[in-house]
């Protein structure tokens, strides 16, 4: 058996020899013959067509099925229609070939039951075997280092070091528009067997891809997911557009691709996590595989800007600060310099406007010395260039190109960065590509969001997942696996004293309690906790307490207690099927600010964890924050300071700060929490009381996997 | 005098004749000679240069001064060092010039004095004249109509429905990309004289115009450009490009134009009420205007979706939903229709794929069959056709150009937008644009941005300016005008209770209130409003009264309104120099929300109002909203409803809803009073307290202009 992602999908992409199954004898434009496609590409392997009516393809043999194949080939084609489709997998196993591409439409992307059918009659083909498949409902592999391509579709693409992972085809065939050249693509269609992971596996170790681009509509594997994503950013940038966003957007990948979309915001916490990049739209995916195949360093967050034209100076300053990058201050050598070659009239700085200059001394120099002395500024970490392309670039006066790629390119270690605009922006871009020092953008904030993303891959804390998670050694398991297995016994999947019991088992902080089955025990409770005290009705027909005053808060006397007891009992008798089974008593805490925490089980991803402050905040604002579960301390800070109301826990209005290492425990632990205990679908802390000192959870309700 | 825009811009637009001021007898590549420039483009007028030195210049005839001229040109344009200007518009002013276009820079854009005092002579010589003056610091105008063009940069656009405004010359030379096209380009530079407001009105009124781009830095008079504004976009739409939006950023825009940058929320709010469109970058006024000169109707929200590719169509979806526009529903007979030809492993639905049924039956075939249908149904309000451009057209047996623009300009009411990808794009793109009813948008987000930007523009309710705004008869103004003059006349410029009896002059409903100067004064007027009331001490030294205990709320008895009266005596005594001049004696409210309705004078445009919701609402997030005073009804509720807080206001959690109505009359009663009395600086109600009753004013401040 293969043992290594390498073996597994090298055939796919290197193969000394392919059949095609089903290729058509008819071509010529129109008929999408793939046998053509290959030849035209250039692919210099073996080349097999099976068609039943034998005879030949344009010149070439063609065999009538794939058992009569005089060898057997590294990788299969098939494009025949979807009702043969499980007979030939059934054969190429037969022929013990490695790899098929299953190119037909009709099965998990059909909105019929005989597609789903013909979908599992082919994963049984292949159970226990050495073959593995791409598709169906794909163009298949495209790698533009050996011309080996599977598409019917021609694809004009520029052979760079760019990996393109896609569940459609149009981003190997559009490549031209949506990355710019690709080196390897493969379209994994309906992922019946190979999926997303393992391609990102893949692409990770082959060292002729540099930089990763990542369409992805859903997932099977969400934990296999994390992990290989972790690996392979760790070693280069994997750019994410993840699709169905939106409800409706999910539910048509669902029928598309026959894969599960899941929750938005939680596919978000991954990319975050394991440090992919996500792009909105197959733009920002261009600008940022442009960014990321031509910058590797960039050693700060300060930008010049550099420019024709004061009014796009403006402009850029906007960009930067947009982008949360910095305006650079220039340093006094720098500004004494720039003094030297400007009018009397201008103050040297940033942005330098080089154009009343230029027109008096020649643009070419006064760009030239501009560019040499900003980037030899160490206050400065890129420039951004913002020049014309008004006319054709051999016509042009204002012809920078030669001059600033040496420039760029004799500053390896600070992005040149351009804005060239005007009605021949394409040619000026397409050359400096060409170049390879300079990436031209098509506005100043597509720059400026560019570098910011190289800027945050590039820095030494990104991706933050590389912060190794500690198990904490306190945690009590097996007592948690005991009363979680004992109301899965008694049915019982909600869990509302216990739930206080279980997080303080993992060292949660819960508020102190004691449970008492008469009005005596309550009072001996109650002095044992210290008074004040809240007392709780315990009763499994009752959910909302507070709704039908079943919970008495500030009690502060032995008589308090009787009293809140027999108007507690009175109340449960009015509710018909109630049985109060005891009541629960705490201590009763004021003032601090209250924290929701919360933990649910995604169907791709496992356990995700959820933070808000309590009440409005969470409920009304959705100002909430996620991360998959579990989480290290860093991850467990940056969720809470990415919410809006973080600053209310760091001391508003002379209040004092709120004891946010606390949270930060908790969360942690409610991570390892939802770990180690998969029977827990469900959990809320809520409320978490924080104040200066500290952090207690006073009430809290788990849900457990129904039997 | 000149007494209608169009006279006065019609010299600087229409010139018969030029006269061209310190044009320079070096020609060719690189020169950048504005002679040599109007001569390419193609200008039919007559052209007098000025050169100090005479002779010719191309063959033309220069004259050696201003005076020496056969005659009296429509424009002069000016490019002479800027030590020299000054002299020539007296020149020019001495011939009855009526229009100088300087491009000359170093006047306000300067950082030093003597731009400044150049500026200031330059503005002299014009006083009472006749003349007016565009610049200086601009590439000045460009007419694609008559082709008359100053610009000394070569410019290559198409001549299209289109004006352009701008403060950079960037917008003009640049337009092949900003704006694929220009009729009338002006860029006002400096606007030392005319401003964009000018223009804007000119080219509202130029009927050649169909779609204006407005890039803007700043302005000098907010109120003028707002009434502009109003009347253009109500004939036709204004995309406009504010930059200068950050902080830094707006500094830039200070030293550059010599204009003001205001607030940007105080810009946006000014955008908003006048119905311009405001683009956040260069590529979305692009789309934007391709969108409005192309598409002129949209009956609705109902986007189909038709693609030849299910992943895209996916894209597609989280497109239209990202937008808020709506997936259209088909009716039964366009799904009966599409069921026909489609395969019988797939459902007809939005989207529709019509790859697998165009490969079987052709592709052409089919699109039209789809597009068709789908056109004609009445619940489709546009449809977004994706398409590849995978090779050249001249070759690709999928060209549709031909066949979708037919279908599109049969459908003139429904927009036929493209997301075409691949790298072919932009040629696909070019031909579609030369044909006129399709526009092709690099992406389909880009797309359905615009056709909901396009939706919202047709809608009848849009711009909400066009509600007329009505005086209301019950304010007191000459009341109020009297308080404010018996203040500023005693230097106090801050109202504490006034600022009640103010707002209640206009109609704001405000808590019922008192002074009293003794105990027994506050016995008396307690009793008057009736128990519960607060005291509040009176006292021009103590400003944060609560603070130090001089508040006391919930008074219930004559005991306690004594006792209260000595509390609020002694907390006075303690504080070194304060004087209590009385006890504000007011109902005590509970419950209800807390509302912050306030006023600011923005120096651009007058009277900005401020709703946010009280305490860590407006302080901590940020959740406020801004108007320009005077506002309507329907933009007050507006304000109220674009903050995120607003559903607390809706009856959150079984509470009552609010009573909006009166937050909605007080607001518009707060505009009344900030429009009709200029002395009023700033102006706070806080908190409005507001239940599901009503509400009412239980504190205020006004800050009146220092004398």
């Amino acid at each position: 058996m293969p043992t290594s992602v390498i073996e597994t999908i090298t055939p796919f992409v290197e193969p000394q020899s392919v059949a095609l199954i089903g290729v058509s004898t008819r071509t010529g434009p129109g008929t999408f013959n793939i046998l053509e496609e290959l030849l035209t590409y250039g692919y210099k392997g073996k080349i097999f067509p099976v068609n039943p009516k034998g005879g030949s393809i344009l010149n070439i043999t063609a065999y009538t099925s794939v058992a009569k194949l005089p060898e057997t080939p590294d990788v299969a084609v098939v494009s025949t229609p979807r009702t043969a489709v499980p007979q030939i997998v059934r054969d190429c196993v037969s022929k013990e070939i490695k790899g098929i591409i299953i190119i037909t439409q009709g099965f998990t992307d059909a909105d019929d039951d005989e597609g789903q059918m013909l979908h599992q009659e082919i994963l049984e083909s292949i159970k226990g075997t050495q073959t593995r498949i791409i598709g169906p409902n794909t163009l298949g592999v495209m790698n533009n280092f050996n011309r080996f391509n599977t598409s019917f579709i021609p694809i004009d693409s520029d052979c760079r070091n760019l990996g393109v992972i896609c569940q459609s085809g149009i981003f190997m065939a559009g490549s031209g528009d949506f990355s710019g050249g690709i080196g390897i693509g493969i379209d994994i269609g309906n992922t019946s067997d190979l999926d997303s992971s393992d391609i990102l596996e893949y692409m990770g170790e082959d060292n002729r891809i540099e930089v990763i681009n990542l369409h992805l509509e859903g997932l099977s594997n969400g934990r296999r997911f994390l992990d290989v994503m972790r690996k392979v950013t760790a070693s280069k940038p994997v750019l994410v557009l993840k699709t169905g966003t939106s409800e409706v957007g999910a539910r048509a990948a669902g029928s598309h691709s026959g894969s599960l979309a899941g929750e938005d915001h939680v596919y978000n916490a991954a990319f975050q996590q394991t440090g992919a990049i996500r792009v909105t739209d197959v733009d920002q995916m261009s600008d940022l595989t442009e960014t990321f195949l031509t910058y590797k360093s960039m050693p700060g967050k300060n930008i010049a800007i550099v420019t024709i034209s004061g009014g796009a100076g403006i402009i850029a300053i906007d960009a930067v600060s947009n982008n949360n990058l910095q305006v650079a201050k220039f340093s006094t050598s720098t500004n004494k310099s720039l003094t030297e070659i400007f009018p009397a009239w201008m103050k040297p700085g940033n942005p330098t406007d080089i154009w009343p200059s230029g027109m008096s001394k020649g643009y070419h120099k006064i760009l030239k010395q501009s560019m040499e002395t900003i980037l030899s500024d160490p206050g400065v970490d890129a420039v951004l260039l913002i020049s014309p392309a008004y006319i054709r670039p051999e016509n042009d006066p204002l012809n920078i190109i030669n001059l600033i790629d040496q420039i760029a390119e004799k500053h390896p270690e600070k992005p040149t960065a351009s804005w060239i605009f005007g009605p021949h922006r394409k040619t000026y871009a397409s050359k400096l590509k060409q170049k390879g020092n300079i990436v031209v953008y098509p506005t100043a904030n597509r720059a400026m969001h560019s570098l910011k993303c190289l800027h945050d891959y590039l820095n030494p804390s990104y991706p933050t997942q590389k912060n190794a998670i500690v198990e904490l050694g306190d945690m009590q398991k097996d007592l948690v696996a005991g009363i979680i297995e004992s109301n899965l016994m008694s049915q019982t999947t909600t869990l509302n004293e216990q739930a206080l019991d279980i997080m303080h088992a993992y060292g949660i902080p819960v508020i102190k309690s004691g449970i008492a089955t008469s009005p005596e025990q309550a009072v001996e409770k109650a002095q044992k906790l210290g008074y004040p005290i809240v007392m709780k009705v315990i009763s499994h027909q009752i959910t909302h307490k507070s709704d039908i005053g079943a919970v008495k808060l500030n009690i502060k006397t032995e008589e308090e207690v009787h009293k809140a007891w027999n108007e507690i009992t009175e109340t449960v008798s009015t509710i018909s099927g109630a049985r109060m089974l005891g009541v629960l008593i705490q201590q009763y805490c004021t003032g601090g600010t209250e924290i929701i925490l919360g933990a649910k089980r995604d169907p791709q991803f496992g356990p995700v964890l959820i933070y808000g402050l309590g009440g409005i905040y969470t409920e009304l604002l959705k100002d909430v924050s996620f991360r998959i579960a579990p989480i290290t301390p860093e991850e467990a800070r940056s969720m809470i300071k990415e919410t809006r109301s973080y600053k209310i826990l760091t001391g508003l209005r002379g209040n004092t700060a709120a004891n946010i290492d606390m949270i930060v425990y908790s969360l942690v632990r409610l991570g390892q929490l939802m770990s180690a205990h998969p029977e827990i679908v469900e959990m809320d802390i809520n409320p978490l009381l924080v104040d200066s000192n500290g952090a207690v959870a006073l009430d809290g309700r788990i849900m457990l996997k129904k039997m």
